[in-house]
């Protein structure tokens, strides 16, 4: 799907054509939401979703900040790989006299990405590990041009990645859901979207459920709207529209009325970032998900990449929630629905604390209970 | 606010005033939906708001069910008065030879107004009503044209009685909620509309919100959207602006959130039907909210008139829900939403078990325990 340079395991096909079936074998995904082909990065405007698919080309920083702070590129993982690609797309047409030069313009760009929205931690772990990984190649002797090469091609492989994570994330959830149910095909509800256009593609909570339904074990999806900005009906229901998956659109308050008058195997959703003690923030609705899917005894699944796992967090207290403006909660599609003068209250996401999270936190390490998190994987986030 | 032919109790002002400050101590209602003057029927057209207030000309019962179904009126006891007038309307220009004639044509105007929706228990119970209201007539020998004038007198009646079931109504939940807290003020959340605008006024769980307020002791009022309708964005949020109560508009998808960072005191909904057990059909999303509310510590409320109680039916499996148009859900104000191809649940309702509605159910006759309502009210529902 991706074209990358470096790698050149992905091939860009047009936006429309079903992946599944390529013979090659070679992971591909249905959807395609970030193009990188020769230095240029474009991406899906996800606003103008599902009304129209028209892409936006993303020539620096700026525009990268522009994007994600809009939400026209939205889901954790693919903010950082948006907002690095948006500085390898700077970087390659930029030219700096010295190595420190260098380091010290990407430093400071990245961190400006960063604060294009505070909830997710992708972005900030994207940075850190730059910074590291542009001092272990400062200490190899690169030149200034070897250096930036390096940097864009680090940007570069963020995709191929982060693919590969997600059909990890995907394979191990489906397994363990599979593996606490009797069903020949089970039921999930997922909330908000978490599939290629979340990620660099295939997704992580989606991912679940294409790997269930990889395996013809997936008996029905339902996806929630997910008010106010509607991720779950204009992406979640389009993606799974588009690869036939048996799916059904819920408003986000009748999650409690399906678990009660149907079966339900299990609930998955995706991170924003994940803290020591898997306390998770995601989107608002989760955590008022974790509390129905508990009450009704349906396990709960976090799935997230090991990159929106923040070990600098003891607990969840210290997330920092976003609150989005008025307006994404009054207007829909440019129309006003509520009534003027009205005050709103619009967080975009919300803390659900470790112990909801009832089924597990799915990684591309495997799927482990909150209180196991942290010492299986301490040695691979940071 | 209404002005009865019959009794003269209410003035009909136009939309926008402020009737708070009448002098006259009559009963006023901040918001004008059903206009009975002159025979004549207009109801504000409800699917309109907020953008315009328009009313709409109900002549005959053909048309009541035609408002009722596109639910340019709606809400439980809203129904049945505008199911009624729009009886009284058609008969004012209609005329029969024998009372036996009159008699059957109401019950079968009646009837057929019951299967415009067929989840609230209202429109039922008032057409129930109105058969013994008229063999009772019919058995003092009346006229003809006796009876009409009584059976529409009867219908007009049904406003004022509606207004002053619900400042009972309003009275007895604000009590119960501040007998229950040590705050100075309290913080409710209410779900959907049950204001002015789905009664002949006041308002249900909305009268509990404007009982608080005028005693003063509200400190904020919030009302969740109520996809897929927009009932809370649209109607709620235009009552509490309008009488300048201090709201905040959530997502229905935030109130575990705001529960577990706001102190809320109480959640105030109303009902479509309640069954002699306590259980309860209401707007989709209120089981989902009882069951964040339990889980919270935060009592429930069910606020209804006892015309909204229905005796015949032991418990809520029985409760027929009705199941609405997709296109509710994947189109709002005529714009597409939700990603074409995808299928939708659209239950109008849920039914809440009894169990959770732990404030009680409040009444004109006072707030019972779901378990106690049957003893206390067996003698006034049927």
């Amino acid at each position: 799907m991706f074209s990358t340079k470096s790698s050149g395991r992905y091939v860009t096909l047009p936006l429309g054509q079903n992946y599944r079936t390529a013979p090659d074998g070679i992971c591909k995904m249905s959807l395609e939401a970030i193009r990188w082909k020769d230095n240029k990065l474009e991406i899906l405007d996800q606003l103008l979703l599902p009304a129209s698919t028209e892409f936006m080309h993303v020539k620096n920083v700026e525009d990268g900040w522009q994007v994600i702070n809009k939400m026209q590129v939205r889901g954790a993982p693919a903010i950082a790989i948006v907002g690095c690609l948006s500085l390898a797309a700077e970087l390659v047409n930029s030219s700096y006299s010295t190595c420190s030069d260098l380091m010290k313009a990407v430093t400071e760009k990245l961190q400006y990405l960063v604060t294009a929205r505070p909830t997710a931690v992708n972005m900030r772990k994207a940075t850190d590990d730059m910074i590291t990984f542009m001092s272990q190649c400062h200490g190899k002797g690169m030149s200034t041009e070897e250096l930036k090469s390096s940097i864009i091609s680090r940007c570069e492989n963020m995709l191929a990645i982060d693919v590969d994570t997600n059909k990890k994330i995907g394979d191990f959830g489906a397994q363990s859901i599979l593996a606490n149910s009797d069903a020949k095909q089970v039921n999930v509800i997922t909330h908000c979207n978490t599939g290629s256009l979340a990620t660099a593609g295939y997704g992580t909570a989606l991912g679940v459920i294409r790997s269930l339904h990889a395996q013809g074990k997936l008996g029905h999806a339902y996806c929630t709207e997910t008010r106010p900005y509607n991720q779950g009906a204009r992406l979640t229901a389009f993606e799974l529209v588009y690869e036939s998956m048996p799916s059904t659109l819920i408003c986000d308050n009748m999650a409690a009325s399906l678990m009660k008058s149907k079966e339900i195997h299990a609930v998955v959703v995706g991170a924003d970032r994940v803290t020591c003690n898997g306390d998770t923030a995601n989107k608002i609705g989760t955590y008022q998900a974790t509390v129905v899917a508990k009450y009704h005894g349906v396990p709960f699944y976090v799935c997230a990449p090991i990159t929106s796992i923040d070990l600098c967090l003891p607990s969840g207290e210290s997330i920092p929630i976003e609150e989005r403006p008025h307006k994404e909660m009054t207007h829909v599609a440019g129309v006003r629905i509520a009534a003027p003068g009205i005050s709103c209250w619009n967080p975009a996401f919300d803390v659900t604390p470790a112990e909801l999270i009832t089924g597990g936190i799915v990684t591309e390490l495997g799927v482990f209970k909150p209180s196991e998190m942290y010492e299986k994987i301490k040695g691979e986030a940071s």
